[in-house]
Order: structure tokens, then sequence, then C-alpha cells
């Protein structure tokens, strides 16, 4: 949304396809408290600000998904799940992350049936229920201290030896008393008939499987970069990441540029995404007045 | 501001030194547009909303100017013009960039007497008068444009071939009939009594010298990043503009972060320098965690 702002403010003929706006801010199970200029605001409502300042630019916009892109000369080929095609003299991918799955034994069985990748969405469902996160970064922990308002109790599973969140969530777990944290918490397998009833870890200290009585699952071990429809195209790390140049947005490919979760930048976080979709849209520009611009 | 609200919630014990909040942004001759979630906003009402952001968290604000910084052992010491001590395990600079003076003639004698370095400040002092703005980027365009609600005539005087301000606002300026923009104009002197009464610039293509009467000069031509008092501990590049790893806002001395319009980046932006500024502070953190953090 940045990029697209920044771009058609140089006037560039700006098309934006996305399935939908905000990413993974839309899944944030607390309000966001570290953009500034909103001291505490929900993923949802930042989203709304910002998808109505951008649709206040002159700008398309088509709610599709992108399949693939090809370079053809210097010009960008684009194609859709609608099967439609665009084409571009220039490229920003701005796609950001999907959530990680677990990879256990019954995690796709169990989708939608006790398995979740989005408190914010499935959070309510709970009410009364038993649940375990699973991760314990900061998504792991604002997602267990979202669930203690419906959950009765929930279970923070962390495969490593300790949390990882930031100070601050990790005070706030502490003073909830039905929110336990186990960490060395190896997932083996999710389990139940038409829906979860339990799940089995394996204790790292005692090596024991270890089954837990529960009725939802979420999952929060971090996110996978949605770049497929790139691949090949350009440069990624061992991660699928785009590698990009920090200062400029620019990639191995001239006249693509990336911006955001989908890149190797260590640090993933609204604000710094927002910098970086700014920074591709002034090199993108920059890249239209150096080559043909017509 | 935006460091200081990530270290705060990094749990970092964090001190805030500064002269004044916000300062680039105060000087906004027009309304901010390309700060996502708020679609027009002004410099200072911009400001008003971090400030108060940044205040609801636990952190100790100072108001004063730093002097200078040495790094003794491991840690920083740094001195205020208030002759106060302070000291730090890390330190992030964010000092931003001041006015770049024109360093021509009459310059200095006239501040505050026809010289202006703000328009958003000075501005409405000029009703019905005649004004020039030295230098063509965005943000002389933007002064101008700002300065067309308030003066009679506008002089946009540019030292180059061309403008180079960003579409968008070359388009608003053509629109108004009582902004003249001369290109080519190398400013020689201002001159006057007591207050300023008129400039002489040297036309590139003649080579000859002209007079404009007028009773206003505002400077828009770039920023000096404000690092003199890290000079010797820090490596700049040649414009002492601090150099950065722009990844994570590290610095050539460890423990000491950078982030903002005083670093090396190429473009300068509110939205990015927050998110440089987040960085920094996730940096800072991590390194406290590597090194003693008692």
């Amino acid at each position: 949304m940045t990029a697209g702002i920044y771009a058609t403010r140089q006037k560039i003929n700006t098309l934006l396809i996305t399935k939908s706006f905000g990413g993974q801010m839309a899944r944030k199970a607390v309000e966001i408290e570290n953009f500034p200029g909103f001291e505490k605001i929900s993923g949802l409502e930042l989203i709304q600000k910002m998808e109505k300042h951008l649709k206040k630019r002159k700008i398309d916009i088509i709610t599709d998904s992108v399949k693939e892109i090809k370079k053809v000369g210097k010009e960008f080929s684009v194609l859709t799940a609608d099967k439609k095609q665009f084409q571009g003299k220039t490229l920003i991918v701005a796609s950001g992350a999907d959530p990680r799955p677990l990879e256990v034994s019954g995690e796709k069985e169990f989708i939608g049936k006790g398995v979740s990748y989005c408190v914010a969405c499935d959070g309510p469902i709970y009410a009364g229920k038993t649940v375990a996160v699973v991760g314990g970064g900061n998504a792991g922990l604002e997602a267990a201290l979202s669930l203690s308002k419906y959950a009765a109790k929930i279970y923070i599973l962390e495969q490593g030896t300790q949390i990882k969140a930031e100070a601050i969530a990790q005070e706030r777990v502490k003073e909830i008393k039905n929110i336990v944290v186990i960490t060395q918490a190896a997932l083996k397998k999710i389990q139940g008939q038409n829906f979860v009833e339990s799940v089995i870890y394996e204790d790292g200290k005692s090596r024991k499987l270890i089954t837990l009585d529960l009725q939802g699952i979420f999952v929060e071990i971090g996110s996978q970069p949605a770049t497929g429809f790139v691949k090949g195209l350009v440069d990624f790390n061992k991660q699928d990441e785009i590698i990009v140049n920090p200062k400029t947005g620019e990639t191995s490919t001239p006249g693509l540029f990336s911006a955001g979760d989908a890149d190797d930048l260590p640090y993933k976080q609204i604000i710094i995404a927002c910098g970086e979709g700014a920074k591709a849209a002034i090199s993108a520009s920059i890249y239209l007045q150096k080559n043909d611009r017509t």
C-alpha cells in the first residue's frame, strides 16, 4: 500500500494486484502499539486507514492473485489466477509472507476443525475451551494474550529452551493465570475424531511423549515469504526470500523491486515494511526515468 | 521517536535527548500526504501524534542538545549543551538533518530579516509581498505552493537546468499563476538596508547578473546531516552522513546505531526514517542481550 501511494505520487501509471489488503496485519491477534502515530490500533483498522489513503490516489486495483511473472524483453508479463494478463515496464513485489505450517501429522486434516493460523479470525470460537498456541515468539505470546479473553486455558508450546518474545509480552503473559508456558515442547501429532481432541508433544528434557487434551491449536511459528510466483525470475536466499539492496529495494533483476516481508531483511515489522515500500516505489520511478517511460 | 517507541517495548531503559520533536517535519511547508494511514496531515499534527504515542511509553526525555559523545570502554558518554553528562551501554543517533545554507553574501546578515529556512514558520509574514524560493526540489516547490496562499508573487530559483521535484508538485505549480520558475539561476547576493530588498543571480544561459526586487528569500536547497557531535566516533561518507548497514542500522562503531536523515541512505522520507528507527532499536536490543545488559 505504501509503494502504491508513493508510485502514484510520482505519476506512474500504477496497477496494484492483490487478493486482499493488509496481509499479516489482518491476522494480528492483539492491537498494534508500535506503528508511530497510532498509540493503539487493531490490524483491521490500520489496514482500513491505509486502504482509504491508497484509494484517494489515482491507481488501478484488481482483486486477484498472481500466478506467474515473466520478463519478456524489458517488460514484465503478469499472469493471474483469473487467467488475466498484464504488462508492466517495472514491477514491485510486496507480497509479504504467509503463516508457516507445522508440518506435523493431523495438521492439514484439521484445518478449520481446530487448527487455525489466525487468532483474530477464529479466537472467539474457543470461548471456555482449552487451546494451545504453538510458538513462543511475539506472535505466539500475543496470540495467547488475545485468547486469554475467551479460552479457559491456554498452553504456549515452544520448541526452544526459552521464550523469544519481547520482554513486554513476556511480562504480560506472566500476569495471566490461565496461560501455561511449556518450553522444549516438540509437537508431534494432532488428533481427534471430527475435531481436534488432543495433541502429542515430545518433552525435550525427559524425551517422553506427552498428551494434552484440548480443542484448538493456533500455529504461530513464523511465516514463509509469498514469493513462489517470481521463483527463477529473481535471486532468493535459502529461505526463499527475495534478496534486495536494502538502500533501494533493487533486486538481481533490473526493473524488479521488492519491499516488505517477502524480502531478506532481518526484522519483519509493519513500519519497516512501509519504509521499504516507499524505497521501492522511488527506485521504480528513477528506473523509469532512466529507461523509456512512454 | 520510532526508535524510542521500539526501544521501550524491548524494556530497554531509554533516555531520549532532543532539542525539540519532529525535526524537519516541523518545517514542512505543505501537508504530508505520503505517510501511510494519514491521507493528509500537517507536519506539526503528525509530530504531536508521534510525540503523544512516545510519551505513553516508559521513557526519560530530556530537552537539551548533544555536544559531544565519547566511547569510554564499552560505554558511551554523552555531554550536552547544558553541561550534563549521561552514560549509555548503547546509543542510537537519530538526529536528522538541518537546512543547508546558501553560503552567499548577505545570507547570515538577513536571517530573520527576510531570509528564512521555514515556510511553515515564516510564510504568513509575507502576505502581499514578493518572495523567492531557492531550490527546485520537492521542498522548494512545496514551499512555493504554500507561499502562494500569502505572497503576491513567488520566484522559484533553481540552479540546474530543470526542476527536480516529483511530477505531482510540478503540475500543481504550473496551475498557479503567481509562481514564476527560473532555472539556471545561480544566486550571488542578498541585499537591503535593514531588511531584504533584492537579490542578484547569474543567469546560466546569458551569464548576465540579474536583480530581482523582493522582500523574502526561502532557502530550500536540501539539508545537511546533524552529525557533528559524533565526528571521529563513527565512519561518515563524504557528505558527513553516518554510514549504516541498511538492514540493521549498525554503524562502524559497535553499540552505536543510527537511523533517519543523518544516515547515508539515498531517500530522505518520513516513513523510511521511521522504519530505520525501528531497525536501530531492535538491533540495540539484540546488542544488549549479547553483551552485559545489567
